[in-house]
C-alpha cells in the first residue's frame, strides 16, 4: 500500500480529489496516511477528520522555521509516507524539508509553468492576456514553483473570463491531473532525465 | 481589399500559409502586397516571386540600422500595407520601425508566451520539461516576443519528442493560427484592453 501525506492551508479541494481517487480505484493501492495543516480550523482539516483520516494542526506562530519543519518532517516520517502532496499549502518549504523527501514532494500550480509562478497565477495570466492557461503538477524543490514537471493540462481562456471563472475551470483540471500525476510517480515506471519526467527504458515510447 | 506586408529571413512557411489563406477565402478580401527579406537567396523570396508577388531583398550589411529600417518602412508604406506580418524574420525591430506601424505588426512565436521567448523556443521547452507547448500570435512591440497576444494554440509534448518533432507539430498549429489571428485583427471587431485582445463592446461575449 502506498501512503500519502497531505499538507494544506485551506479548504483542500485537491486533497478531496486525491482522497476520492484513492476510494474509486483511480489511485489503486494508495491511502492517505496523514493530513497536516499550518492553520487550525480550516475546512480541509475538518474534512479529513470527517473521513476518518489522521489530521493535525502544526502551529507556526512563536516557533522558529527549524522547529516547525521538524514537526512536519517527524509527523510525515511517523506516518511512513511514500509521497508528500501539497494541496493549497501556502508556505514555501525550507531546503531542509525538501531534502528530507528527495523527489518525493508534489505540488499543483494553477498555471502552465514556467509562466506565472507565485500567487494569483490565474489573475497574472488574465492580466498578461494569454489565450491558453492551465495547471502544472510538479516536484517541489527549494525554489518557488520550479521543480521538475510531471504533468500539465491546458485550459482555454475565454473572452469573458474573470479570475474567478478561469480559476474554476483550471481547478477542474487540477482535480483530474493531480491524482493522475501521483499515480505516475508511484508507478515507478517514470524517472527524471535532466528536467524531463519520462518513462523508464523506453517502455512507453 | 486589406493589404499585407510580409517580412521573412528564410523559407517563410508561415508566409505560404498566409498566402494560401488569402487564396482559399480563409482570409477574405486580403492580399499580400509585398514580401521583404533581410537575406538574399532565401526560399521565401523565391516562393513569393513564383506566386507573382512583389518581393525585395533589403541588404543589411554596411548600412546603419536607421538606413536599413528606413528602406523597410518606405517599401511597406509604398505598398500601402494595412498590416505587417513577420514570418520567420530573424531580427528585432527597432523602436522607430515599431512606431511607424502602431499595433499593426504581428509575429508568431513557437511557444506559449510568456514562457520561452527568444531563440530555440521548442528546445527551451523540452529542456525545461513542459508537457504542454504551443504557439503564440502577438502584436510586436520593441521588446522581444512581448506584445499583446492575439491568439494561442496548445500542443501536447510527447515523451519521445525531440526539438524537431515538437517543432513540426507546433508549426502545423502556427499555420492555422496565424491566418486566423490576421483575420481577427483585420475584422476590426476586436480591440486591446490593457494587455488583453478582446471583442469590442461585448458583441462576442
Amino acid at each position: 500500500m502506498h501512503r500519502l501525506g497531505i499538507l494544506l492551508s485551506g479548504r483542500g479541494s485537491n486533497f478531496l480529489a486525491i482522497h476520492q481517487a484513492t476510494e474509486t480505484g483511480l489511485l489503486p493501492d494508495t491511502e492517505i496516511a496523514v493530513v497536516l495543516s499550518n492553520k487550525s480550523d480550516v475546512p480541509g482539516l475538518a474534512a479529513a477528520r470527517e473521513r476518518g483520516l489522521p489530521a493535525h494542526h502544526i502551529p507556526v506562530a512563536g516557533r522558529t522555521p527549524a522547529e516547525r519543519d521538524l514537526e512536519f518532517i517527524q509527523r510525515l516520517q511517523q506516518a511512513e509516507v511514500d509521497l508528500v502532496c501539497l494541496a493549497g499549502y501556502m508556505r514555501l518549504l525550507s531546503p531542509g524539508f525538501v531534502a528530507a523527501f528527495p523527489n518525493r514532494i508534489l505540488n499543483v500550480h494553477p498555471s502552465l509553468l514556467p509562466s506565472f509562478p507565485g500567487l494569483d497565477a490565474q489573475r497574472q495570466a488574465l492580466e498578461f492576456g494569454v489565450k491558453v492557461a492551465g495547471c502544472t503538477v510538479h516536484f517541489v524543490d527549494e525554489h518557488l514553483d520550479h521543480g521538475v514537471i510531471i504533468l500539465q493540462r491546458a485550459v482555454e481562456v475565454r473572452d469573458d473570463d474573470t479570475a474567478e471563472t478561469l480559476s474554476a475551470r483550471i481547478l477542474v483540471e487540477e482535480h483530474k491531473a493531480y491524482p493522475e500525476a501521483i499515480a505516475r510517480v508511484l508507478s515507478d515506471r517514470y524517472h527524471v532525465e535532466g528536467r524531463r519526467f519520462l518513462p523508464r527504458g523506453g517502455d512507453l515510447r
